[in-house]
């Protein structure tokens, strides 16, 4: 699993800034660094430096000064790939950027691939695999809630709680096969009682990983939402005041950020994803209309609907939405916008309370989304019915599909277990349950794994990472 | 001149990555530092840290932990600022990035303002003014020449070239300032003719950094050339030939090189900046037309002149235009280049050789620009065309339009005391125009200048450097 190979990168953000930095790891490291650098203290080469310490020295070219460097070395198992590592931080100009990394090609690195410094330490025994993957998760989070799932996760909390499933896992299988090393004797070391007890409560744990991953998932890309109304209903206008109110106190330095989280919408840490609907016009036969249809549809890939209404318009329509909308909300929030509350009397907004669908369970929220009136009803409004244990942070939560997948069949292994264990099946089987049962859990924490699994994993990471 | 303020700002490129830099600096730095981080190692807080060394430990909100981060602290007045400096290598995310420069500003930091860390290096006399109007270019150059320039420039090749003019200037003037107050006795402290020499010894150094600016300006942003030629000559097949040749082996860690250097083509270090014409058409009445004397006009913009010729298609056009070119050309770099010879034979290209304008001096290559066939000698010829003397790399060369007009308003005033020295000017007039072109060099190191000035030089850094 060792890689000889001494691989280099630019860690930080793609170009010009103050300083970047370029890393540096493998066998060959440091005394690869130290071919291109000169320090200023003479003799204080990179080879006789301290870890965690930095070095002021010079990148050159052919004699000609290429840059004035930091470096810090580290030294392995005490770095972040479990390899001598060396990182230079240089001025952020994409040229010297470019030209440090052709000076240590050309001595004998090779540029690595997008992940291969956090692969490393997988491959190093730094982290597991599932560790491995909370680094991306950490990097592309963009909102606290999210934030602290990765970090929970690189920490190492939902890697203990498997560990923990396995060393029971392997208890259980333990016992059966030492049974079937006496099988003639027809011995039951195992206590029959006792381990259908402990299928059962490593059924519920699997159980409720599996389960929580819809929060996992809704906490990672977001809790999706659909705002539906008919057209002039000022779905628009709220989603952009929405949007606005968001406030990035340090946006001008990361000019960036709007592209990437767009119609996203963080509350308190948490993000909402807004699911794009038609608008429903109100005429009658385009009403029935394909693009309705399917804007119906959307509501079942949402978790939370906000219905809008403007209050100044009732007709028809609304009662025909209302059939359509309310069957398909049974299992999610459904939040009633009254917009446009500027525009009625005090008189009318008491009789919308008492008499508009009385009956239907749904947050009611009256507001204007042009004059921003009541608009932070809607944010509460959205938190709540966003529904967020508080208790999750301490446990697990699990936000990966590939997880979700291994734990499923893990799952269904230990469905097979329990069964077996009522129905007498003999060791052999049982036992080949449980292993199967470990394999998958095995497969989340890269125990068990494949390139190719491992290279799926690894090639969505950023370079230099 | 001191900063009461303590800043901080991202200082690695915006947007995600592996890692990211956070600098702070000012005389709370490593304090305000301390507030957010939590070493790794019981009691190791940053005040108590050694220079140049490395702390793990992690940054947290309210009490739980946003990232694992390495902490450099620096003490002033050893640091880049020369103020009290603390670097946070964090994770890349966006998110992670926010919320430490959230925190800071919590503490009491400010986000500092583009170009404010050079800034106080320079009011806390870590560089002169030049030196730091460096730093940028330094991080701005794309080509191996123009990153040299800024390099020498940043390493105070220039500073010293003025202040030793400047010291020269100073015992100039004393000596006259002397007489001065013994006026009445009418002394001359002074010898004349030394004086002479000397004002002329400062006006030839003076004159030689004027004139080394379009150097250092076709350094800095490139050699204009301009492509002239009938539409269908291939112009356009010749520079994004040009361009493509160009390579970037760590191209797809940048994606953004193109962006910035686009027209803008590197040869062996040198950058050719392709100034944009409208093709010659061969039809009678058009060739009169506005967008064509407009392309004859950028020929003035120009320091290489390539006229590009169809040799397949010669025409009437072709004396027309070499009429209109080759006046313009007389203090140029004229290229001719004969495309598509592969379309003619070795024997009509031996005729054109002789017989094409033999009296005008160009360079004269014979290419096919859609076959790639002898383009090499183009790239060849472009590069004695830019005829860069080879020394000056240890000569002083300007590249800075600010430095320019100082140095030609300092020109003036020596050039006025040469001729008062001639003249037999009064020591008081004399040691006006001293005192004037000692104002001027000032004002290019910074130890004359006004807050407007610094606005002006600093706004144009980036936000953390």
């Amino acid at each position: 699993m060792t890689n000889h190979s001494t691989i280099c990168a630019l860690s930080t953000a793609p170009g010009t800034g103050g300083v970047a930095v370029i890393r540096i790891s493998g066998p060959e490291a440091i005394a690869l660094a130290d071919q291109v650098f000169t320090p200023h203290t003479e003799g204080k080469t990179l080879v006789a430096q301290l870890p965690y310490t930095l070095n002021h020295g010079e990148i050159s070219i052919g004699g000609k000064a290429l840059d004035d460097v930091l470096v810090a070395v580290f030294h392995q198992p005490h770095s972040y790939t479990g390899e001598d590592t060396v990182e230079i931080t240089c001025h952020g100009s994409i040229y010297i950027q470019q030209e440090i990394l052709k000076q240590l090609l050309d001595k004998g690195c090779t540029l690595a691939r997008a992940g291969e410094f956090t692969q490393r330490a997988f491959l190093n025994g730094k982290m597991d695999l599932s560790q491995a993957e909370a680094v991306a998760d950490l990097i592309a989070a963009t909102s606290s809630s999210a934030h602290r799932l990765a970090m929970n996760q690189m920490r190492g909390g939902f890697s203990a709680e498997l560990q923990r499933l396995r060393a029971q896992l392997l208890d259980f299988v333990s016992l059966i096969e030492l049974e079937l090393d006496f099988g003639e004797e027809d011995v039951e070391f195992a206590n029959r009682a006792k381990l259908v007890q402990s299928a059962g409560d490593i059924q519920a744990v699997i159980t409720q990983l599996v389960r929580s991953f819809s929060l996992g998932n809704a906490i990672k890309n977001g809790i999706p939402v659909v705002i539906v109304g008919e057209t002039n209903a000022g779905k628009s206008t709220l989603l952009n005041h929405l949007l606005n109110e968001e406030k990035a106190i340090v946006s001008d330095v990361h000019g960036t950020t709007r592209d990437t989280i767009e119609d996203v919408i963080n509350i308190d840490g948490i993000a909402f994803r807004f699911i794009d609907t038609a608008g429903i016009r109100n005429t009658g036969d385009e009403i029935e209309s394909l693009g309705i249809k399917r804007t119906f549809q959307k509501i079942d890939q949402a978790s939370i609907v906000i219905w809008m209404i403007d209050t100044t318009h009732f007709n028809k329509e609304i009662e025909y939405i209302a059939d359509k909308i309310i069957p398909r909300t049974k299992h999610k929030q459904l939040i009633i916008v009254f917009n446009k509350i500027d525009k009625i009397s005090p008189e009318e907004q008491l009789i919308l309370e008492e008499e508009f669908l009385p009956h239907v369970p749904a947050e009611r929220i009256y507001l204007s989304a042009k004059y921003k009136q009541n608009t932070e009803n809607l944010e509460r409004a959205l938190l709540q019915a966003a529904r967020l244990p508080d208790k999750h942070e301490n446990e697990v939560v699990i936000s990966n599909l590939r997880h979700y997948e291994a734990l499923r069949h893990a799952l269904e292994a230990i469905g097979r277990v329990a069964a077996g264990l009522q129905n007498k099946l003999s060791g052999d089987l049982l036992a080949q349950d449980i292993r199967e049962c470990m394999h998958y859990l095995g497969e989340i924490t890269g125990e068990i794994t494949t390139d190719e699994v491992l290279g799926n994993i690894f090639k969505n990471f950023c370079i230099g990472k």
